[in-house]
């Protein structure tokens, strides 16, 4: 397993320094050297899409990919028409702000039916499709962690986002790997291996112990209990190497100066990536 | 899916009327007319084994299962031996106690390495079985939900205690289904068919929305978004006809009068179960 030489790969999730505004992170980023950024749509909301679109050119930053889409499921025909428009939106503002990456978060069930709601994610996924294939923009599904099952995605393992993209089967579609929401599973490592040439993005963070909080448990990487060289390996292993996004939900870590986070996470990145 | 029309399967895992002792509890069991309790370690602790045996014979109730066994892993060869000690004491506490399953909750690894963790689990197991054949109990292999990975149990999937149990492949070893810790699971329905006369006790409860917390946001059945009856129906398919125990950890439960846990535990059994 090969230790990073330096931070080519690394990119800020925005959600990491949720106290800055676009403008703030990408000058943190442009000032502390890291070459990428992730970012939030209700960050571009925050600031207008045009004037976000000009902060990205102006600084040469690169974008590793906007997030998010998804949140398929819903109990009506005309509400899921509505989250079907709200993702072509998102593929228009992936274009705007030059990511050829659009991360989904799938969604959760509209009632207990778990089973309706993942064929409505995958209706969705088919339905903008040709939409995102045209914009050259890629659909990364993001497995989240089974704790999300209920409230934010019926997309739970990286072995169902593998059979979905496989059954699928369009270049545009591929899947997103995230240490936080992976690391427990059994089929770990067979199933990052299976996603060989469609994985389009790759998130680091640790689990921390004792975990208190389903949401706010993340911590900076080297802080937790996830083996992540070994999985990042696994990952380099399938020929991925693009971006490596640092993405924390963690109230101490967006408490602090943002440019202190950015330099933590640069040595840990290092340290443990 | 058929409706039960009595509670002759119902069993009170005794967690969920936290407060009580378990002769208190074996008594609102009585009072009640539930046939069946599942019984804690630390409550046979806190009165002793003996005076429990006593308590459990004198009131004529069924013991559903004993919990728990299991926390196999361990830094060094020397605690896991004494991790083998008290599952060895455990399987005669089950004995004296009058039930034949002994619950495994199997561990969290005692480092980064969650591949060895999992290796130190199926020693731990192959080591107790003859054991616990010999005394005449079964060990069951309940996977806990990822969420508690780091902290409680590295098996957590129903396939991978599948797995384990076709591999070890002895008459005395089965799995637990627990609803609360499986419901998300894409492969859910497929894992309960291939647990086929490897199940040896039903859990039930509710998982609530929003979730605050890890532990304490489990609810009485019909709280939550788990669809009990059809997963229910799926594990007496499979031949399954033993207790269903009601394990629910949850503050306000907690609070309440025992007497009336158990009274809206019978009817949110039949009612959802």
């Amino acid at each position: 397993m090969t230790k990073f030489e330096n931070i080519s790969r690394l990119s800020l999730n925005q959600i990491t320094t949720e106290r800055w505004n676009l403008q703030e992170a990408v000058d943190g980023c442009i000032r502390n050297n890291v070459p990428s950024i992730a970012i939030w749509r209700h960050k571009v909301k925050d600031l207008g899409l045009s004037a976000c679109k000009k902060i990205v050119r102006d600084s040469g930053i690169q974008v590793s990919s906007l997030c998010r889409g998804g949140m398929f499921p819903a109990a009506t025909a005309i509400e899921r028409k509505e989250r079907i428009e709200d993702n072509l939106r998102a593929i228009d503002e992936a274009v705007e702000l030059g990511t050829n990456v659009l991360v989904l978060v799938c969604g959760p069930a509209s009632d207990k039916d778990i089973v309706e709601a993942r064929k409505q994610v995958e209706e969705g996924i088919q339905e903008i499709l040709p939409y995102a294939k045209s914009a050259g923009v890629k659909l990364g599904i993001e497995p989240l962690h089974p704790m999300y099952a209920a409230e934010r995605s019926v997309i739970v393992t990286l072995g169902q986002a593998n059979s979905m993209v496989e059954k699928i089967n369009n270049d545009h579609l591929g899947v997103i790997v995230d240490v936080y929401h992976v690391w427990w599973d059994p089929q770990l490592y067979e199933q990052i291996n299976r996603a060989k040439g469609r994985i389009l993005g790759f998130h680091v963070s640790d689990w921390t112990v004792p975990t208190t909080d389903l949401l706010m448990s993340r911590g900076m990487m080297g802080d937790g209990v996830i083996e992540l060289r070994r999985i990042r390996d696994a990952v380099d292993q399938t020929g991925y190497d693009g971006p490596i996004e640092v993405e924390i939900f963690n109230r101490e870590i967006w408490d602090m100066q943002g440019d202190d986070v950015l330099a933590l996470m640069k040595e840990r990145y290092l340290e443990h990536c």
